[in-house]
């Protein structure tokens, strides 16, 4: 019987054995001796790995499709540069039988280090926390209102904390980065959170996701700042305490979040919470990507190789 | 007993009279020589003109504030290439004495050159004549619940159409061009209309106008596009027939209409009838300021003055 | 006998058999494998498909080169999510015996939906219809002089019209588009014609082409724009009805219609007129490419692939 | 005898009576009815005014110069929504004589709200917490080398910290931004304090400052950046306990504080510790301003007025 | 009798006397304490003076206009760290009468440093050592045609080489650098001057001249490339000896000589000759401004003022 | 016994045989057969090929490594329009062995076309010419302490001047080419060339080079600009006859050479002196990449293919 494979973050030459995967691309391309090969995107909890098949492809691809959770037998190599899975055998899952050996469908979707239910309860204290009855009362309206969505929701489909729990993970930080510098400046941290909190909270109609994410059609037309502003509108309705200065202040937040009308905001930042708000996502957007492409370098220079989207090459802390 | 003083629209060197204006801006400036002088900003239902008080200006100040309707004595001036009215006496209007003497509040407030009934009157037989329920239902709505701002609005405080029915006019000559348009490149002429109805719809909240446009705390912290997406959705809101696809589609038509992000749309238009609702809203705003510019240039050579704004001369028609 | 092939607008997976085109492209490549394969591209009047022979390709490769008409058999495939024709067998035409089998030269040139003739006919009863004498004779000695290269020119290499007869076909609906606005904003129609006839005039020279379109010598060095005006200055020599101002109106109408600097044109729009120009001839440009871009698309979404030279994707009409 | 003017940052119209300056800008302009009036800039501890003298003007300008200590007489007035000082009287100080008035020279000069000596304990105190013993000793020799200078010298000449002690005053503030932001993307926070110490210490030798600052030669030739690492070079040599490495990381860390190459960074970040130092930097810059602008603006709206190097007006909190 | 007043080159604080001038700006700004003044610009062969009369301004403006000669009575003094005259008496010269005392026109002209003579019969020398038979004509021809203007014409308005005669003193200097690089990259010397002497050819048709310099109509509407280009296009007409793929190289120097689509080049530079004369002339233009800024430079720093133009301020030569 | 190939300069197609190169690049990639292929650059004296090898790719790539000198048997082919060696055998050399057959290590390493020798003694002959004794002292220094490097290095990885002496032969000709634009703008011929011989000079430590270029540590942290810098200031520590107005001087040619500060420049070059040396580098690398550009180009037509860099197709020369 054959060996079960790590994790994918784990994967590297010369491993080879069993494992279970959600297949996340499947294109079939022909090699020029003229038979098919199949490209795939395979991915577990803790990233994604890409994956050729070349033997008996073309019965091969009947066996299963993209967003099917797949049983895949084979073994690491090294192709320009970068790990792929070059697969002897693929086929769909069956539930019921292979759960004996150890599937499970949340091991198949990637998703943040930290546990959803750990991160929900640290937002609902920082929500509890929260001085203005108003703001308070806003948030957690929305806390409720869209709960089921935010503790499980990705922030992005590609750049960055693009998993499970993602857009959670991502609002949280910014929280603690933008209360570290309110608290520097003298800035209202209520609003400030309130602002951290519900930036982007837009995405949650912007994107659709199930297994995986993808944009949904008013998140195409109309783009995530603009329904997150429908989205706190709506909940502000009927908020007594919620005072009309303090509702358009937050609205400011989310309207203004992307810091420059030619990054999609329809306004500036106007105020200092509107300027640490945007400071603070796009800090934590970049550091999240830096991070990774850092983490994910398998080059042995004191460099990552080339990162388009930074325009740069990144210098690796010693110890890693 | 003194002349009357013609329209703004048609004062030239020379003319020496009294008339009724609406006073938009008074400011004291000490001479070099030691003693204040006023600079106003006078205007009627033609145009504004700028003026200057040098006797008397300090006991002058009492007599009158910025808003108020002032009556005037003077002569014109040319002063660095511009007309102003050099002011011999001046005090606030006194509604009843002055009524008989011809003052008419309706006189002094900058307007469009159609009136507004007329305008107004077209606007809602387009609407009849949307054959899309939903839409025309949509349509409906908004001309009822914001008609009374919609008629007198103006389309901004300083670049285009900025005066009473400025809004309107705008808005009905946009309907016009993307009709047009629609009509020569197959679009959803409907859709069309809705866009170039709804477009600038967010005005009535971003801007405040009485007498004179300003910008509203919303407005300058939200902004019109975002104010606009959320006046549609409200009234959107509990009307049967239209379905959500349609109503996705106005809000783009809305959210993409200043054309790129850079612009302040956050998304740009994705679709054939938002790039023909884009190209017919900024090329509106640009005839109109080129129309203006043309008919306000006093010198006598084959092009305008340099303009700033637009970054070059403009060629004056043979005939004007 | 095999079937006859359907026309390349029709072509789908699974067609199988014979058929009629120019070749324009094809290149050698090695397999991986050692062996060579030859990549085509095909075209009929209807449009272009891209092509691959891995059979025999060095015995192949002599039978034709590009710029031949050839006669092929194949089936289509899907190959990363777009059709092309996998070639069993071809060679270059022989006229003679294969016009017995259907084989017509113009059926392998892709050109406008609209019969020239008649495009022709409508172009010269616009002529006719011009009010300025001079601006008539200008525009009626260029259809004379330049008339064989107009009626059948493309409009450019890639971008949009890019077929025969593209040319006059942009040309007529930027003449309705300018015309349309010049009606709106009470423009010289005279003028907004001549500009929409004479705009892209240069490309006459700029491009060369026979059964495909290419750089001439001096359209690479010295641009469409430069040349046009040189036409319409050598075209204007000796008219008498055309006064110096007309003339040099018209030139600046050709020398601005890109609407900027940095989009090539000399000189910035400075005429209501050259406004109107500059935006009828880019929403042609642009829509055309939208339009085809909707044409093409194979998937099934709501929206189209990314559009890499619009930066964006397109709503597909619901109805396509 | 006359009363005391309060401090420039108290002064407000009507104020009368008389103080001591420094006057750090004299022109002499001649008014249109032919005499010279002089237009003087003069500043206190707290802030700086424009004044103007058109009494004997010629005369007074003999008696005093820029750069020199003033004892003026005269009365606050607001021209053009400024205020202003309108001088009845003005002429140098007598430092023997004056000072038993009250003059004091530190008083004349504007300053960091926090005292100097209490800055620099605790950039001192921070230097002795650092970990790395290399960094720790190379921060250690720039303290004492340039303590001087560190310890009065202004961040800049206009825009940001433009006053004694500004340079320390930005430096601990970065550092304190710096830091927590370290401390949340796990960091090296010994790096990022050098960073935050040394960025700007080109500025030492970038900018000449006695009682007001202004470029020198090789500021205006080579710039902060280029001149700040030669200074951390020549302070490096020759410590043994820093490693190259290292020192070739605080390098970086100055080279790209900027940001980017546009804003005058020869190398854009590189590293997480880089990126977080820009961020600090230009936040503490940026925030600086807006809330100069916020305490500056005399208006009783909600908002400042236009920010023309921001681009926008700000909001002011509701309690300002 | 009055002394006579030293060149405007030379003029200096405290000069008093007689002079004679071109007028070729008069404005009447009304003083605020009532009374016009008249703001005046001077010109002599040397140099342009800004000028002022203050008493009797209404009677003096009826004694003279822009764009005529003037003798003047006055003194030099320094406003705002400018020179400017103080006029005291004022009158259109007569030329009978002023000519004994010492007016001639053409020392009232600003010109060239260089007799334009002596120009010429370099241009002419370096016309005759052209190898190439065809340029060799082309040249002579466009010398003989146009030489008229060529001699007197200025280069621009305003930037760089303002001046009577400016054009060809900018033309030879552009020719001495583009010959220089064309030795030292083994490029086509005759080309390289081709181009040199004809890349602002079309200036003689952009800018009207008569004793001062402004655009013409087609200047405006079609700009001085694209004039050049038919300029060139017809001189060529009918010379044997110009083979055609020479011709289409001269305008493709004539046409891409600002060096980029953005300044207004239709085409960018694409032979090496082409990117020698764009660097060639841009270089020229640039010092011309620089070496100007730094001779007129009053300050006693050891940099200009800040130059608006180049974004910066220059270092002046020690020995200046 | 095979031929022996012909210099890399002189491969063309059909060619077969035998030669010495050093490998740069080995990368391996599998065919869509399923076995892996090489795909290697080979280089010797006169440029680099790319090559790849097919037959018992998994044997072969064991017997040599990346920066290896070679012994390869193959034949030239034509693929996607470029020459690539197609290789039959490939070994690693023998030192010994193969010397005999005509192996020289510095045949396979790119280098400029003139001999280093004869480039360095110009270089001294131009140092020994420098009439300031003090600029005469720092350069000497600079070329006897970096001499080593300075003789061999080349100007960049990939751009301009990319092989050994690159560097010097760059030096040498902006110092031509900046003296000939020095003399005509009377500007400081010796502070010119010592910012020609010094621009760069930080690129002896920004690039490792021994077969082949790579970026440093500090390069990549710090850049050349700065680190040229630094070498300047330590070489001019202790010179008596540099003057600190001079050194300074110096510092800003080396710190404004590339013209723009988002060209990575610090400062923009304020002297003409810069302003001369900033042209000279830039237009000598942009013909560098040109004519390499045209004489690399192997199509048939009047322009080469598309520049990518540079953003244009090139007219290459009648006679090429």
């Amino acid at each position: 019987m054959p060996t079960t494979l790590p994790p994918v973050s784990e994967l590297a030459p010369g491993h080879r054995g069993v494992g279970f995967f959600l297949c996340t691309r499947k294109e079939e391309r022909p090699t020029r001796a003229g038979s098919p090969f199949l490209l795939l995107t395979l991915q577990d909890r803790s990233g994604r790995v890409p994956a050729k098949l070349f033997d008996q492809a073309e019965k091969a691809r009947e066996l299963f499709g993209e967003g099917d959770f797949v049983k895949v037998e084979g073994v690491v190599e090294v192709y320009e540069g970068r790990r792929e899975l070059l697969v002897a055998k693929i086929r769909r899952v069956d539930p019921e039988r292979d759960r004996e050996q150890g599937f499970r469908e949340e091991d198949c979707v990637p998703c943040a280090p930290r546990p959803v239910d750990e991160m929900w309860a640290e937002l609902r204290a920082r929500i509890a926390d929260v001085g203005h009855p108003g703001l308070r009362a806003l948030l957690t309206r929305i806390a409720e209102d869209h709960g089921d969505r935010l503790r499980v929701w990705p922030a992005a489909m590609l750049v960055h904390h693009a998993y499970r729990g993602g857009l959670l993970e991502h609002v949280l930080q910014v929280a603690r980065v933008a209360d570290a510098l309110a608290g520097l400046y003298g800035a209202d941290r209520d609003l400030v959170f309130a602002g951290a909190m519900l930036h982007d909270i837009g995405k949650l109609q912007e994107l659709q996701y199930e297994r995986a994410a993808s944009y949904s059609f008013e998140g195409t037309l109309v783009g995530h700042i603009a329904l997150g502003l429908m989205m706190v509108r709506e909940a502000a309705a009927g908020l007594a305490s919620l005072d009309e200065r303090t509702r358009t202040q937050v609205e400011h937040l989310v309207a203004s979040h992307h810091g420059a009308l030619e990054l999609g905001s329809p306004v500036a930042p106007a105020s200092v919470e509107a300027m640490i708000l945007a400071v603070a996502d796009d800090l934590d957007a970049r550091l999240h990507q830096v991070r990774r492409a850092i983490a994910e370098d398998e080059g042995d220079g004191e460099f990552t190789g080339y990162q388009k989207r930074l325009g740069r090459v990144l210098l690796k802390p010693a110890g890693v």
